[in-house]
């Protein structure tokens, strides 16, 4: 049998979910429960329904484990708590500042229902946050670099298209290179955010648009683009649909650290990368393998809400605890 | 108060442990234990005793954690499940092959005396293993390749040491640039670990000695070299003490996978990597975190062995699980 999945929301992340259950043996999807007019989805597996979203609460028997796909800005935070009483549950809620309160929330809700809920699952919060916290506890003297990129910020993108004269757009996060280079050397610069990311900004102008003032619209945006070294380059409808139609991205988590005697340390350096042609559906085989952890963190009593850093990585393998230390230790 | 360990051997590894405490305030060096004669030992802890690891029983009730410094060869399989049974403990256990059966033997005396011991701790076995499995896990589909190097391996030096002629020697393990460039990329190519490395032999020759046939006698090396792309650098006693003295290390875990529907994948690579100045250090480090692992994992009831898979990434930090939420998730 395996273990029942279930996807909640249906968009390039509930997608990439139902394609990494395929690639996992011991999973089967059951359902998939959209907003939307259910007869309006059309999915790839032939076995699973497609449900409103409001009959969730009809298969709590029938579904081991809910992936949540929905946003962080408005599904989640009603969702996560709503559905942790009724399900094990896995998210990727990554609006870092709110993550404590999120978590308490999901966290009463998971222990009232008995069940068992991973938040903040994914790459960033999730495999870089478990690589800031591997560097600091082994490399305590030390310090810790995280880049983004290169890939598409969603958030940035809708900015640029909010430009007068602009029809569409998309901006890439860059890692500066130089800065790169350095810490990956072993020095360890003080580098903000900004010194850290360049932003590329693919624009597709209206005709007869001012692309000077388009230009300097974006460079001068508060928040999202003044103080970055920013491009911008203007491309053609027709670029654009050709080179820049995947979500890639990418990144690295650097920890820079000393050990040995004071004064006479050797240097050490940790770097965790990723380099995705999709980043939501790598996300969605991250959250896939947590949904194995989950259903058995549950199976053992262990309720309630967990972090990426609460979790045993074994709990993520189909493999047995034995078989793991055959093979892969 | 914190943590109180003990050393048992004092060897670079055990002299790593030494310096890596003193970067954990929540802990603190209680005595350090040697087959020699402890008169003979000069520690830099001015605190810390240095006793004959005959003594260490009467220190059952003054140390919360053991970290053993001993080698696999003939330490660890005879310390290992000896002191399970009296103290927690962390090793670093590295005969791949032989893992499940020193797992047996120190599961069996660490629940006979109630404590917990993590074994095979380090790169690899170690942060490489946990990989390993994060890629297996996130990425069933795809193929994982690993690198040692740019290091020293301490085994390979030994056998050239022995060739006739050899007054001293040390032995590099490099990763081959473009094999880890192909892969880097995305391809996916089967290679055995000769087709990913190359040997790079300095040799500090014997006055008059046959260099050819040193050449000779190493390239073609059963098990050590032969098939291996081989280099052999005679270089001078005064250039092998300024150039060779450090002990160096490094290498690459990565795994190379395929996502979305059938046959139309996106690549996606993920890469863990460590740079290292001094190999013992890093070990060394990473055992000292893993030792605040086995003593929370003990406080709460968790007893037997344990390996990297097994162990909730949060235990190893300082950091409560709150911190660790607001700050590196």
């Amino acid at each position: 049998m395996g273990i029942s999945i279930g996807i909640m929301g249906y968009g390039n992340l509930g997608r990439g979910v139902e394609q990494a259950v395929e690639q996992n043996p011991d999973m089967n999807l059951v359902a998939v429960f959209t907003r939307r007019n259910p007869e309006s989805l059309r999915i790839s597996n032939k076995q699973a329904r497609v449900l409103h979203m409001d009959m969730a609460g009809e298969f709590i028997d029938g579904i081991d484990v809910m992936i949540l796909c929905g946003g962080s800005a408005t599904d989640l935070p009603l969702q996560g708590p709503c559905f942790a009483r009724l399900f094990n549950t896995v998210d990727s809620y990554d609006t870092h500042a709110r993550i404590p309160g999120y978590f308490a929330a999901v966290d009463k809700s998971a222990r009232t229902g008995g069940k068992t809920s991973a938040i903040s699952i994914g790459w960033d919060p999730g495999l870089f946050s478990l690589n800031r916290l591997l560097g600091e506890a082994v490399l305590p003297r030390g310090h810790e670099y995280t880049f983004w990129g290169r890939g598409i910020s969603q958030g940035h993108s809708e900015a640029i298209r909010r430009v007068k004269g602009v029809k569409n757009a998309v901006q890439y996060t860059v890692p500066l290179e130089d800065a790169l280079k350095r810490i990956k050397k072993g020095e360890t610069p003080d580098l903000t955010t900004k010194e850290r990311h360049l932003r590329e900004c693919y624009v597709v102008a209206g005709e007869g648009a001012d692309l000077e003032g388009i230009t300097r619209a974006i460079k001068t945006m508060p928040d999202y683009f003044a103080g970055y070294e920013t491009k911008v380059i203007f491309i053609s409808e027709e670029e654009f649909t050709r080179d820049h139609s995947n979500i890639p991205h990418g990144g690295f988590v650097i920890r820079s650290g000393q050990t040995g005697q004071n004064g006479a340390g050797n240097k050490q350096i940790m770097e965790f990368s990723i380099k995705l042609e999709s980043n939501p559906q790598f996300t969605a085989s991250i959250l896939t393998a947590y949904a194995r952890a989950v259903y058995r963190l549950n199976n053992e009593g262990q309720i309630g809400a967990k972090t990426i850093f609460d979790i045993p990585p074994a709990y993520l393998s189909a493999r047995s605890p034995g078989e793991l230390r055959r093979t892969l230790l």
